[in-house]
């Protein structure tokens, strides 16, 4: 049995906090099920040194994890004094997910960072980021329109992220970390509200896949992409009513 | 006019949130007005190499800030690769202020680690981190006594912490971050519930000051220490009720 | 007009050269065109610490470029002190796939280690390392079985990596610098001799894609798999029969 | 007995010696009894970015200890490739209260840089290293005036530090390794030669304390800090003279 | 019997490839005997701080092992997060040796580095490392000059190393790994083409020595040199006549 | 002239204080003119990993600067998080000197650690270095063998090291900063007080040198060794006195 009772193509409950956290330009609490990340976005009015003088604008994410989030206590990453593998390659995922639906021209010289704190982990620590971090994102940019710091919304399209997977032979959406540590097949999919792709990871963790089962996979993707599409759009819809 | 119109001799706001977070054995959301810090404990069956083979156990602290939690953003101590000195500073006082009131020969050889992540900051984070660490670690505590684990619970005392100082030629209590920017005298103030000091440290940042007003600072954070004491009796008794 | 006056379909001139270098147990030097990786296998006999006295073995690999091997000179990443995420997320990558074909229960209580040294640059240089270090650990089983420290080769597969993508609209196998630095669409994909899919990574760099066109991707990868098992049996026979 | 046969209120032994390295523009040997520091103090013709054109100067301070200044080895902080904690606690106190006494708008755009580095280990060695600095920061400062490089003395006032404690349920001065090793209570006194506080650390190693104790160890502590302002004044007049 | 057959006063055999890596604007695999080591020459357009708005050029070295070069795999420094006292020693004596021969101001404001990365190691790596950078730093240079980057070539004079002892009481030139790990005294010698001595390390492993054996130990490495620069020279004239 | 009015080939004032500080089995200051250091020699009852169970014993030496030693403040090595190439090769010269007279095999397994701290520069710091560590061992063994802990001395010789070289065409012996900056050749020697070599490093900053000066520069470098090593004997016997 799947954790809320779910079915094979169900995703957890999503909840979306909008200003979760004062300071930042945008700050969301994002929740997939009892995954938890918080998700705060906020503009710097600089650029890095490769993009000085040119006129546009940069993105970029850093992924963490609190040393208490997981099961068993992880070490911090300040006290080793290095990021894990795991830790930048999840930090420029989630960057160049958001910087491909984000034109960076439209933004002047300014980076906006977005930082995806996971408070508590249960399985899709990366997806619920991507998709938190784009609401934060969306927030702040709409911040800086209404203050007039931007001439036009440098959000072309939205984009959320899903993890699915094969486990003891039946494909599942969304696992927890339960599902995914028993999965034989594990991908996660990034794509915009429109279904297209932007990334595709997947990796054989026991069992290689033929092109058939990657078809169903990205097919049961596509329909988790679109749940939390939904998810996103009410919780910026009701952020703008206030 | 200070935050929540309050008087000189008043706290903010305290709002203690326990098991929080599922996964570490106790754990809390403790907040001083808009300072909100997360307090998470573990007991780890292990103890430093000094303490090994002594039958003592020993307990260790952590503090960190997240980046965007205050009003610009700091960098990330995993990324520059190393602590600052106030980052070391503060998580040694908090884990030297638990074991003031932890008698560590009735944990046996465990190690309970507590980390204090500051997700919004508005002053007074330290004080916060230490009186919400204590909750979380009567909660860890109290969870391996009813799991037969440890055979009495080791804490002796509660223990909590206050900023105070004179700002503008004026004694006030719990200063926020705009008070704290501006004090000419800073003290945090670390006391058993029965009003016995344990930790003090006070600092001219423009003034020096004299015994007299060192008496006035004193009594006045007493004042504070019962108060926090009132709410963390309050929260534990509220969890223990569950 | 492509580099080798190639077709979109075809693979760089695939050249592998067996005991490159005398001290590792499998030594290869790896050419795809221009782009030049030296991969060295050794066996050592120890496992990582979460492995001990499982009786099982562990494989990891290491990823590096020389500082000169690129078209202008990189710092190397001992002199930073640290590595790159983009060294690390490929290092993970390469000791991931040789695992998918290693049945490491039949290694002992031992640790291969592939180390890919990238020596010259031109497009490709993870998806050169991976082909080139199967060959690597093919030969360093292969010797440990003839000197009698293992009973049975523990290799399950041939396994190989090819890159392809969108430039310009048009979609290319085995994409060199040029390519791949104009390459709307860029995919990595890694997969058995049987055309069974490990690892699959694609990402869009300018135009979000589709279904149908990931499907005419996948097809297009699994032909360059093809030919790389080709090289990459041919290489072997040659060594075997030395 | 305490050491050189003192009462429970005696500092023991002070000397400073005075240009004891040639190169620094203050350099000073001070001796707390067997606690041995040298201080040297050296203006730098710059200050940090966070002051740049405002016109005014910085002071900083770095403690160290010689690795085999103590009773057993250190390690190499250098060795290790990061500053425990208590280095840089110390370090930032240094800092502090020496700039507490210096008016840094009377500096211009200059640093002056004060090195504490401990060469033999007794006890005090914190608030050698304050009262020692002030000395070395005193003399740098006056030989600038001399050379027409400042128009006045930046210096507002003397400063010194002292530590005392409850030893055994008895109140001592300027405590020793062992007397240290064994205190219940531990207080480092920073305060000025008109007996004004400027910084007060009380920690509660034991025995947490009350008010009243709070009371008698700073009038105990001032006691100290005029015995040492004399040692300071006396070694300034003799420089003088030279 | 030493490897190759060689006599005592005997080089092992030397090769030298050049133009081996494309990117660089000098490239080099220099061998002697099993030692191989790839040698680039690259040029930037900068200068360290310290030289800058003073019109003369640098010229810096690094020297670095592949994990698998050696008898047993080594650590990478990159992974280390540091570098090692022998890799910065050798480093040093490369950039030293090749400075001594190359008129600095004759290059303008550009920086020269050589980077001299083992792939194969059989003793002697450090001495064929200078040897081998000089080579790639002639062709570096006369690139330059071709391309009327430079007027004059900076290069004064020719410049190699060799490596000699006392192995078991017997004198011998070049020495192979075996060798060097069984020698009493052992020494490396850079010298020019004209015999100048430019720097000169001897160590007594085992046995000290005195006035006399230093001599002949000079006089065979002098022979050696020799052999060396005719090496160097005809792959100079061979590398300018394509 | 040079300081203290010396001839050519005269050392400057040495002078050899023993028990400099109370903590180390062996405790050195050595003044070679103005250049200071302290040397710190201590046992530890361990031996490093690659020695563990085979009876011999180790010694390593670590040697650094204090900040303000120099004429402008260099930043601290701990500081900057990692070592200098230059700090690395001076600390494994002295190690590997001391070792060249020291039978380990009769120390046991203990590691000796000599620190080396310089605390006023002015040239020739790691031959002051050797010259005084020497020194604090001799002491640090007698004791041993005083307190019945080793069964005989392990020191087999007396050594000592001496700078020298041509300064504006003029052979010097021991030379201070000014001339050390000037010299066209400067060498180190270290040797036995019975005129062996066991250490010698020659290098040509301006002019390279040839076999006939080489010969000049070790007869007058053993002349200085005859010296220091006179020194040592005068110090080692005083302190055998008390």
């Amino acid at each position: 049995m799947r954790s809320e009772e779910r079915n094979f193509n169900q995703m957890r409950t999503i909840k979306i906090t909008t200003d979760y956290i004062k300071h930042p330009n945008g700050s969301v609490l994002i929740e997939f099920g009892d995954t938890k990340v918080i998700c705060n976005a906020s503009i710097e009015d600089t650029v890095p040194r490769f993009l000085k003088g040119q006129g546009t604008g940069w993105l970029t994410a850093e992924y963490s994890m609190l040393p208490q989030s997981t099961h068993s206590r992880n070490q911090r990453e300040s006290q080793k004094g290095k990021l894990s593998g795991r830790t930048q390659e999840i930090s420029r995922l989630i960057g160049r997910s958001l910087r491909a639906v984000v034109d960076m021209e439209l933004m002047g010289e300014k980076t906006l960072i977005v930082d995806c704190d996971v408070i508590q982990a249960d399985g899709g620590t990366r997806t619920a980021s991507i998709s938190g971090a784009f609401v934060a994102t969306y927030i702040a940019f709409k911040r800086l329109l209404n203050d007039g710091l931007i001439e036009k919304n440098p959000i072309k399209n939205y984009i959320s992220a899903v993890s699915l997977g094969y486990v003891e032979g039946k494909l599942l959406l969304d696992l927890d970390y339960n599902e995914d540590s028993n999965a034989d097949v594990d991908m996660n999919l990034v794509a915009t509200n429109d279904g297209k792709i932007v990334e595709l990871q997947g990796t054989a963790e026991k069992e290689a896949f033929d092109i058939k089962q990657l078809n169903e996979m990205i097919e049961l993707g596509l329909d988790g992409i679109k749940n939390i599409y939904e998810a996103q759009k009410q919780a910026i819809e009701l952020w703008e009513k206030q």
